[in-house]
């Protein structure tokens, strides 16, 4: 096989190689078909039993009741910050309540605005987006139309253990880039939404989990594009949907079924992995400096400081000498930034804590 | 290589073997990347070569001058039939014009008008969409913000030869289905989107070549991800895009570039391969009834019934068994529909010819 790094990108970010291969092994003709996936129609049976494999594969790792829709759309989450609002909102007299603990729960917010009456019912932004609320810190109003929350924060490293308590109101969720990557009680959410380019395939198609009776909210003056509801009504095949960004997400829901054997085995290994790392912050008397406080800290990406600019930089460019790549932090917030989704190796994982522990050997005399 | 076979769907549709070929060798780590473009971040130095690379390609063999900006964008046409009317129309009080020619453009029209006032210029509807609007015939109104066109239309297979006389107005056009199958002149344009599925790419990704002015006209109170100029300023990457579908339209600029020679080259090829087709139609002495009327007809797709559905379903059934596949023509008009995109190779359409002639020699007395 070909030379790989090991690739710490935020996303678009690491793929399992056993679905690489196979995506490969049948680019050019699939068998049984004599054409790529590339090529086939949406409407031919060949391809609709593939976008039905990938529903089913993740209801069954997802375990997505039976009144939930699965929908495949395109536009990233992005979007979803505008469709979401547009469609759950319910009207000039209503408001939705945003929780915002971090930059894109933001970015979320500033597109909601632009759709109706939003409330923050909490911005971590006074310190930084190092934190996550307390229940007690939430102002929610009990008529919101509903609730968003981002359930991981990838450019602070902050993500919630469990779903903010927010009685009868609709929970809607960005979960980009946590999906996946654990077991989720979905029955407490209303709408859950991720682009798939972190925790379940490439760049290009997003994934949105919604409640049967919030379809009805849809206005019947939005563009189809933007309508849930007919999205649901066409099975996501209201266009022509990005067919292999779909295809290579069943085929990351199958490697979870089928090779990592479900998302309890996944939490526990990305538990494994992310306690590598942070054991060598917390153990290295102040030289790493993670951003996020303990209680908060996210499994997914693991940000954190050197001592000063020169470190880190130098800290990279060492990286990337050993083949540990894309571990530049976020050019808002700067520093060292490790995702390490489901398909990063715990191998990659512990080069990087090796990588960590000698760079400090070295440098931690330099400390300012 | 695996078998493949001649692939006539409308879209998503056939691609070159020789672009099939290279990103299959390079799907599971691109050499000196040490990872597949699918798991590239859309920041990275790599990708943003990728996305220079594939913009100066298109740039070339569609010769676009350098006051039109090229974008990549999620959501496919469909997304654009709400887009361009969103950026474009200009206000309540202003008003813009649909030239109807098919189905393609009756959807782009529906969409349109649930964003403000449209005129519909002309409609073939009464003739089926057999054929297209003499220069007399379009009702153009000299003050409209724009005049929308389908340059192709893929369900009746009728396309326009030039563009409609418009005169000073905008002229936008849907070129999904024939973009990069011939030389376009760009500066007659205001706007043109193309999904890729047909000639330039998967399904995922849409080409927009917009005049620079034009940006100016997008709302501030359009959801970023809706907006062109927001698209224009962050350089087709306000979210992360469609990275392995712009990859591969990419793939296809560079083939249209090295190995055909351009459009040039590219259409002659077009026009040989639609002669194959609309010859056996016009000497079948009324075996094979064409839909268009001959001058509109497509060089993309050559549609046409037969004497009867039970010899309709014959002809495809026996097509499939000589490995010339989705022939079937769109479910809301039937009969026989052959996309004879780029990248269907001659060879293909001479397969075709051939079970055409054979169908005739021993159906012909069956007519009905």
């Amino acid at each position: 096989m070909t030379k790989r790094v090991f690739n710490f990108s935020a996303g678009p970010a690491v793929l399992p190689v056993s679905v690489l291969e196979e995506a490969q092994r049948d680019l050019v003709a699939m068998p049984g078909h004599g054409m790529s996936v590339l090529e086939m129609s949406h409407r031919s049976k060949a391809f609709i039993a593939i976008m039905e494999q990938t529903e089913a594969d993740l209801r069954t790792v997802l375990a997505i009741p039976d009144d939930y829709r699965v929908l495949f759309l395109h536009g990233g989450s992005r979007l979803q910050f505008s469709m979401v609002p547009m469609n759950l909102l319910g009207g000039k007299e209503k408001s939705a309540d945003y929780i915002v603990s971090g930059s894109w729960g933001n970015n979320a917010l500033k597109e909601a605005r632009r759709e109706g009456n939003i409330n923050v019912a909490w911005d971590g932004k006074a310190t930084e987006y190092d934190r996550l609320p307390e229940t007690r810190d939430i102002k929610l109003d009990p008529n919101a139309s509903y609730v968003h929350f981002t359930s991981n924060e990838t450019i602070q490293g902050v993500q919630f253990a469990e779903e903010p308590a927010v009685g009868k109101v609709p929970l809607v969720c960005d979960a980009s880039s946590d999906i996946l990557s654990r077991p989720l009680p979905i029955e407490q959410y209303g709408l859950i939404y991720a682009c798939a380019q972190k925790n379940a395939g490439p760049a290009g198609v997003t994934i949105v989990i919604i409640r049967d009776d919030l379809l009805q909210r849809s206005p019947e003056s939005l563009p189809g594009m933007l309508s849930y509801r007919t999205h649901a009504e066409k099975e996501s095949a209201f266009n022509t949907p990005p067919c292999f960004a779909l295809y290579m997400v069943g085929l990351i829901a199958k490697w979870l079924r089928e090779e990592v054997g479900g998302l309890e085995a996944m939490n526990t290994l990305n538990q494994q992995k992310a306690k590598l790392l942070y054991d060598v912050l917390d153990q290295s008397e102040g030289f790493f400096r993670g951003h996020a406080q303990a209680a908060c800290r996210s499994l997914m990406n693991v940000t954190f400081r050197l001592p000063s600019e020169e470190l880190e930089k130098q800290f990279l460019a060492e990286a990337a000498e050993g083949d540990l790549v894309s571990l530049k932090g976020h050019r808002s917030v700067g520093g060292i930034r490790a995702s390490i989704y489901n398909a990063m190796p715990i191998e990659g994982v512990e080069a990087l804590k090796k990588h960590m522990l000698a760079f400090q050997a070295k440098h931690a005399g330099q400390k300012v």
